[in-house]
Order: C-alpha cells, then sequence, then structure tokens
C-alpha cells in the first residue's frame, strides 16, 4: 500500500490529521498529489452524522484538482505532471444503459462515490479529497484546461457540474430566461454559466446585500424572495429555476415563477419534496432534481468553463483550518466556496 | 329568461330534479339541447361537499355533446341543429398572455367554469350539463365531427382533453413508450389515444380483470401494479406515465418505472404531491401534471378522434339514474364512463 497524509472524522465534526493508506496503482489508476478540494455541504453532513464506533472510515472532499505523480502501465491519457480534477464519483459498472449512455452517475449498481463509497474491486472504503494523495482510475479524472486556477476550478467538479447538467439537459441558451434561487456555491457558478450560455438571468435571494454581488456575476435582474410583491410579479416568467437553496423550504413561491411548460429543479435540497399538484398543472410546470453528472457532461463543462474564464469564487484556507471552514460554511458565511490548500500536509 | 330542467344538489350525494334558469341569448351565445352528458370524478366530488346551506347552487356537468336550437346575432360559426360538444370551461377573460397563446385553461384571471364558476358578464354561478338546455358562448362549443357518436363522444371533452393535453405536450408519437396508470374513465382513453399516437403502450393496473380489456383497448404490454417483480423489471422503462388513479397514493414505483429524461403526469389525483429528490434526480426525471386544455387543443382532439375512430367505452343511463351512476363510480364499476341521456329530462 502507498501511505499519505489527511483529514479523518473522530466523530461529529470533528477531523484529525492523521495517515492514510492508498492502493497500490492498478494499471488502469493514476495517483494525484492532491493540491485544492473544495468544501461541500455534502462534507459538512457526512461530517455531523459521523459516529466513530458504527460509521465506516471517513475522510470528506469530492471536488479536487491536482497533479499526476505516477502512472499505472496500461493508462495512456495522463502523464506525470498533468494537471487533472476528480468530481464525486470515481467508477461505475461500466455495461448498463446509464453507463453505455455517458451517465455513469445513473449507474444501474450505483456509482462509486469519491468518499464514503465501496471499492468495486477490493470492497475498501473509498477516502476523499481531503488528503494530499488520492488514487483513482484514469477515466474518472480530468484534464484541468490550462488557464483555469486549480483552486478556484476545483468547485467545478461537485458544484460545477450539479449546475450544468440541468442548465444543458433542460435547453439553456441564447433566450432562455433562467432565475437561480439560492446565492452559495452551487447558486453562484449556476449564475456564471447561464450568463455565459446566453441566458437573461436572475438571482432570486432573501440575502438583500448579496445583490450587488449578483450583478458582478452577471445577473441581469434580482429578486428578493422575502419581498411577496416582487415574487408575485416574476409569477410565470422563468423557463428554468434553479434552486439551490440547500435546506427544506416551500416550494409553491419558486414553481409559480416558472413559466408556462418551464422547469423548477432543485438542486440544493435532496429530501422529500412536496407540491401541489394544481401549482404543477397550472402552466404544464415539471418539477426535477440533479446533482453531478457523468463523464462527458464532466468533460464538457470543464471546456465550456475554459472557453468562458468561469471558475468559482473562493477563498483559499490551509487545510489545517478545515473546521473553520466547515462552520463558516453552516453559517452562510462564505462567498462562494471555500477550497483547502492541501500543500500543508506535506 | 329561458327555463330548463336538470338535476340540482340537495345536499351532499342528493340531487333533485327540478327547473333552472338559462340566461337569454347574447350576442355571442348558442342554446345547447344538451343530449348526453359524461359523469366524472369531479361531479363526485362536487356532491360530496355540496352542503345546501352555505354551497352556491349546484348542478354538475362539464364534458356534454347536444345540438344547437338558438343562436345570438352575431354567431356566424354555428347554425340551428348542428352538432356541438362543450367541455369544462366556457369563457376566460381572452386578453391575458395564457389566453393569447390558447391556453384559456390557464387564463391568469382563471377561466370560467361550466358548473360552480361565476359567469364574467353577470356574475351569476354556473350550472352544469345535467340539464335539457345549457347557453355558451359560442367561442367555448366545439363541432362535434360527424362519425363521432354523441353519447360516447361525451367524455372526451373533460376525460379526453386531460390525457390529450400530456399526450401531446410531451411530444408522444411512433416510437415513444408510455404507460397508463390506472385504467378508469381517463385511463382507456389514454390507451386508445397513445395507441393511435403510435407509441408502444403499457397498462399499469392493480385490478387482473382489466388486463383483457386493456388488450382490446390496444395495449401492447400489461404490468400488475401489486406485483413487486413486475414493477421492478420495468424500472427506467417509459418515456411518459400517464398516472391516472384517482386517489392519493404512493408515487415512487411510477416514478422508478419512468426513463431517462421521461415524465410522470399526474391527472387523476390534484392533491398535495410528495416525492423524493433522489426519484426525480437518479435519471434526470420530471414530474408534471395535467386536467383540462384550451381551445385548440380541445379542437385538434376532437379532428384526432375523429380520424382515428376513438371514442369513449360508456354505459349510457337515463338521466333519472344518476344518483346509480355517482354511486358505481365511487366503487369503481364502470367500464369505462357513465353518460347520462338527458332527453328524459324532456
Amino acid at each position: 500500500m502507498r501511505t499519505t497524509t489527511g483529514w479523518q472524522a473522530t466523530g461529529p465534526m470533528a477531523l484529525r490529521r492523521t495517515t492514510l493508506e492508498r492502493r497500490d496503482l492498478r494499471p488502469d489508476d493514476i495517483a494525484v498529489q492532491v493540491g485544492h478540494c473544495g468544501v461541500c455541504h455534502t462534507d459538512l453532513h457526512a461530517l455531523r452524522d459521523h459516529d466513530q464506533h458504527t460509521s465506516a472510515p471517513l475522510v470528506p472532499g469530492h471536488e479536487f484538482t491536482g497533479v499526476v505523480t505516477a502512472i499505472g502501465p496500461e493508462v495512456s491519457v495522463f502523464s506525470v505532471g498533468d494537471r487533472v480534477a476528480v468530481g464525486n464519483i470515481v467508477d461505475s459498472c461500466g455495461v448498463c444503459a446509464m453507463c453505455e449512455a455517458g451517465q455513469e452517475n445513473f449507474c444501474h449498481s450505483f456509482p462509486t462515490l469519491t468518499y464514503g463509497g465501496t471499492d468495486r474491486r477490493d470492497g475498501s472504503t473509498t477516502l476523499g479529497g481531503y488528503s494530499r494523495e488520492y488514487v483513482v482510475r484514469d477515466a474518472f479524472a480530468y484534464p484541468l484546461p490550462s488557464g483555469l486556477d486549480p483552486a478556484a476550478a476545483a468547485p467545478l467538479l461537485c458544484a460545477g457540474v450539479t449546475v450544468w447538467e440541468p442548465l444543458r439537459s433542460l435547453g439553456v441558451g441564447p433566450g432562455s430566461r433562467v432565475a437561480v434561487a439560492g446565492l452559495g456555491g452551487l447558486g453562484h457558478l449556476a449564475v456564471k454559466m447561464a450568463v455565459a450560455l446566453g441566458a437573461t438571468t436572475t438571482v432570486i435571494s432573501r440575502t438583500r446585500d448579496k445583490h450587488r454581488d449578483a450583478r458582478r456575476l452577471g445577473a441581469h435582474d434580482l429578486i428578493d424572495s422575502t419581498d411577496t410583491r416582487q415574487m408575485a410579479a416574476a409569477r410565470d416568467t422563468f423557463d428554468v429555476v434553479l434552486d439551490t437553496i440547500p435546506a427544506a423550504h416551500d416550494l409553491a413561491p419558486y414553481l409559480r415563477s416558472v413559466a408556462m411548460d418551464g422547469t423548477l429543479s432543485l438542486l440544493g435540497y435532496l429530501g422529500p419534496l412536496t407540491v401541489e399538484a394544481m401549482d404543477l398543472l397550472v402552466g404544464r410546470k415539471k418539477l426535477s432534481s440533479a446533482g453531478s453528472a457523468g463523464r462527458p457532461a464532466t468533460a464538457e463543462m470543464l471546456r465550456f468553463c475554459a472557453g468562458n474564464g468561469i471558475v468559482a469564487d473562493v477563498e483559499v484556507l490551509p487545510s489545517a483550518q478545515v473546521l473553520t471552514a466547515l462552520d463558516r460554511l453552516r453559517r452562510d458565511d462564505v462567498r462562494y466556496r471555500f477550497v483547502l490548500d492541501l500543500s500543508d500536509l506535506d
């Protein structure tokens, strides 16, 4: 086995710097020296729920960039020294209809998650990117296009693809009317991407002091979600509403803002959803949800971001400050994504 | 005022034959001698909830056919003697974006319902088609195409358009894989229309003795919804699932049967709907709902049915047996739609 250093959970919201084992390289593996790893709401949820006695080992982190340091004998697409990016899935069955369609995220036998997943060959629990080295199948690493800053690009691999997938599958382009509800890690990337796709883009947020940011990010319009008159005026207005609010909330006001034949896509809160049938019926509206993406869409998103100069707005902290980052994320005190610099683990 | 005879509610599930007033013809009105009126679940719900002391006057019935007996001076599209059909809306504002788009059913100031609605000019409560005469704006009556039996065509005007609207707006055509959950008034018309549109059509029903009927209606395949193995085998299979089940039920098994990028459209039960975000997310599935349609879609549906010989399977009863029909409908004892013959009101 290889060894590296990383941040492993020791209880709810507790992490310890420790030595981790990584597998020896399989023929199609690459070893990545992790430079930067984004801090995602999923990490927060996983750490909150962690029980040292009953949970599987937990090292969070599923949006990271780094440099290839070693390759297996069958790897042809990467060389040592290449800049790469890895997202929230690291393997899939490869043979089901979803994998064949390039939607490995919907693999019928479930994709292998970057952390907390079960390795398909040795059955071990995968350990994430809050560590100095990650070993991954070459098929689930992506070349990091030149021009993209490796710290600011890390969040593209989870937050980015999560908003890219619905923007693309719902056909957003020039002339589309898009609203982004919630301006956080997902939301701010959704605004940048929707604008770059040519959509007229509106931010719906309850946080008034984020409105200036929304303009800077490229949004054409703003709605204060706590202002019922503004919300009423937005009725039947948007072809696509991307709801990135990361907690349970009333969907009705957002559904009412969807235009005829449009879609409310839920990205932030992935629990049970309740809507009134009449709020869907009137205007033939649709409800959908998204998170993650397959390999082709992930690669496409990285190319699009490189071509349009899109990266996340990040605050980079040494990885030793990971708990500060998580606590501030919990309090919505970040504009707009924390990224850990893992070089302090050397 | 004109007078006619009809069935008016006198309490919960109680109807009395009585004289009703109809307005004198406005310039754009037609008078229709109602020949046949379908019995819809909506009628059942309205009658159950009726309170003689607090409710507005109630004469149910919103899918009927008949013959024009008089026309206002500005009516040009109908003549006395024409066969016509009327559905569940009889007026709308005519100037909002929805009305201008031919979606009068989504009129921003709400369409006038055929019964229990409020007339836009005199403020009176509209009284429905369980009566011998109905007076309606010419724009909300449709020529009944020759070749369509007037009794069997009556249910097309509510049950028919309710299933036609999602079939069309979701793009069902040759090669589409459609499932119809629930085989009743809506479901049996959905099967006929989906088959005529060229879709491979499957019926999902818990009632095994309806399976023979499903084949006769044209269905290519059958699934017993109580057989978990059959339901599991149908996972990710259908581009469109039309759920016509008229009561609250678990949506998860039906959502799981939707294919990648497909839609579950809820037509039968229009209350609060709860789904798990993950059941939408995995496979980029969509949830929608439908009921009623605008004037263009209604006219298109009637032409399609005439061209393809589609009418409802009906059991025709004299209108004096309306309570028997409602009671048997409640017990799901009809194959597949009751139609009242109003000629006994003469």
